[in-house]
């Protein structure tokens, strides 16, 4: 299963979806599966009838279409002086119908995806890399083949980094660093937030950070894995590869089973894409995704 | 087993406790039940007397009664020029001897609650919630009666997110989030807290965060549940229910299983409450509470 | 086995290493072993020639010499005007070869320690402990011994709290907290981290904070222990004690089982210890470690 913004074209993780604070987008979302599915998301607006859920009756019937509308807003003051926080943030969609109730089967099979959400003014990064810790993989790739990522030394790189399923994991990356805050990068000399390389996440946990890539550490190799030892043993980790101006990374085997992997994880065998459309209200054109599968997979 | 402030009053959580920094509160705790119990506080200040262990001797044999000092401060700065922290904080209070010397089998049956320490100026909300996810239940509810929350659009609601027992969960709110802080609102438009809607918690954690009912998002019966899968398809689910200011919820069905659940949990039936005074010096007159069993359901 | 600064002289944890922003260290590893065995770093920054895989090839095969290389800095201005975060922090160093790629056998024996790097002006403390949640040991000590620390009122304590191995776990200290951001302490009345005395953590998850021992609650035999449950029932608790200035501790029994363990973790009866030496460049003369084991206690 998987979302795409095409039919035919479903990835795991889904399309990333990004709105600046003010934005609105209103996704046409195809169910070309044949179960019924949703689109949940965290972090933005909407009202009850684009929850996404079964007992909002907001999910949608196979061969079914539904109009999902979210909705961002910058900070502002409240009447009673307290400060209402903006919709910035590194958040996520995913199914919440699949299986049961809460999605446990869609998401398993590849129903999710990254929603990012800027505020006027934040940096914009040269790549982006979706990171999802799904169960025990990686992207919902095989343990053998978990994704590879690849930079250029000095490149602006955004980690978004989401957890679904069951278990809890560390997300650990080698040589870099990142603020344990809302953006990971210091707002000032001041900002308390603590600077860490490995965090605990749990399931539908999300964060992000931007990284210069080989900042004070030079092109390499650079594992990122769970640090939960098992599970890293078992095949969550994958590299990020960070080059040379001139392509050569230092010390890096191309023979190397991880150098095999695609950056960019595929959809599973059984999944088969979806059309879809979005029109987007006072913000981006940003089109949007569902999901599909070809019948006998689940 | 529970918490009360008078016998035969006992719930589950236990009676909420609110103090503003400064305050002093002294609780006369009598044990109505046939095993040693005792109250050990997160938070606060309290002489090795009033820590709550066997190895203290500070807990209190069946029958018996012993006064319990908490004492809380302001932010400060000490005489070295760093900054004293205050007392303030979404803290709980719980048994640390029944079942063994962690209070093991006193918190699964019910003896814990909430602890409220305010700093003076603090927003006070309107209305006030206590989760808590205690093994698998949340405040010892059986599956299908988690318990339900009603508010109306526009109303500050304060909810206390309380994890104990033995798993990791992650808590998330449909349709609302919260500064990742000491109050759960930004302190201003620089403050470098991140926004979440989702958090991982692990026994004996706490937090606690007001938001605005519907903001944003309008009235609606959010869910609001456990997103470690299993869990939440176990019944770690509940809803958040706002309503219009006419008193309806849109899309809401008041025979759905959930809207059978009353808004606050009740003592299990094993229970027998307990009698409970309190005095306080320098502060309010908090009063509290303690535990009883009714004897064989150990 | 165990990293150690001298032959012979191996401990769990290794020893702890301090630097300040800037320092650079160069750390003379000698494998005594006879399995091949690492040195990894999280926090400062480094070539991938000293990232210890080995994937990367720096690794150290059984009696065998490498040195690995640790940079620091300060926190400074990007030139595209965002803030680069410095290297403080409390972090640590462990194996990443022995057993598995991970280091998981390595790390379950012993081989880790605490990296400390400070930033010009934070505050000394006067005294400083590492605990260490690995697996389910503190420290690699049985259940019926784990640490005590012993600490005088008004002494400030610094702990390093460092997580290892397949479980998380919750640290919780009894009578004091701190502020949960990069120090522990307030940055002043304003800092908006929230004050804690319980905090979730995962593998390779590391933090730190200074307390004032017995601030606002006196001498005492604090008990410090991971809140799962199950963990501290099963051993995983050690005792702050925190004695009045004429050294006596009140409600605190010496034939207590906790009084016999020392406040320091010896290394396992299997491990005997290793030389090692070091330079440092640029900064101060912290000598390094390594790891040795005995042979048949794999």
């Amino acid at each position: 299963m998987g979302y795409g913004l095409e039919k035919g074209k479903a990835t795991v993780p889904g399309p990333p979806i990004e709105l600046v604070e003010g934005d609105t987008l209103h996704i046409e979302f195809e169910n070309t599966m044949d179960v019924p599915a949703s689109l949940h998301a965290h972090g933005v607006d909407y009202d009850i009838a684009s929850d996404g859920t079964r007992m909002s009756r907001s999910h949608v019937e196979p061969g079914a279409t539904r109009t999902y509308t979210w909705r961002t807003h910058a900070p502002g003051r409240r009447k009673d002086g307290t400060w209402r926080e903006g919709s910035a943030g590194y958040w996520h969609y995913h199914d919440h119908v699949v299986g049961t109730d809460h999605g446990t089967g869609g998401i398993r099979k590849g129903l999710y995806g990254p929603l990012v959400v800027r505020r006027q003014g934040d940096l914009l990064p040269d790549r982006q890399f979706t990171i999802v810790f799904n169960d025990m993989t990686i992207n919902n790739m095989p343990a053998d083949r978990s994704p590879d990522f690849r930079a250029t030394v000095g490149e602006r790189v955004e980690i978004v980094m989401i957890t679904h399923g069951e278990y809890y994991h560390t997300f650990h990356v080698h040589g870099h660093r990142w603020a344990d805050n809302r953006t990971g990068l210091l707002t000032g000399p001041d900002d308390p937030s603590p600077i860490i390389d490995n965090k605990i996440t749990g399931p539908a946990d999300s964060f992000g950070f931007q990284i210069v890539a080989g900042e004070g550490v030079g092109a390499g190799a650079w594992m990122y894995h769970c640090h939960v030892q098992s599970h890293s043993d078992m095949g969550m980790a994958g590299l990020f590869l960070v080059a040379k101006p001139d392509g050569t990374i230092p010390g890096y085997e191309p023979h190397h089973p991880a150098a095999s992997a695609s950056a960019s994880a595929s959809a599973p065998a059984a999944s088969a894409s979806v059309s879809a459309s979005s029109e987007a209200k006072g913000g981006p054109d940003a089109p949007l995704s569902t999901a599909d599968p070809t019948g006998h997979a689940h």
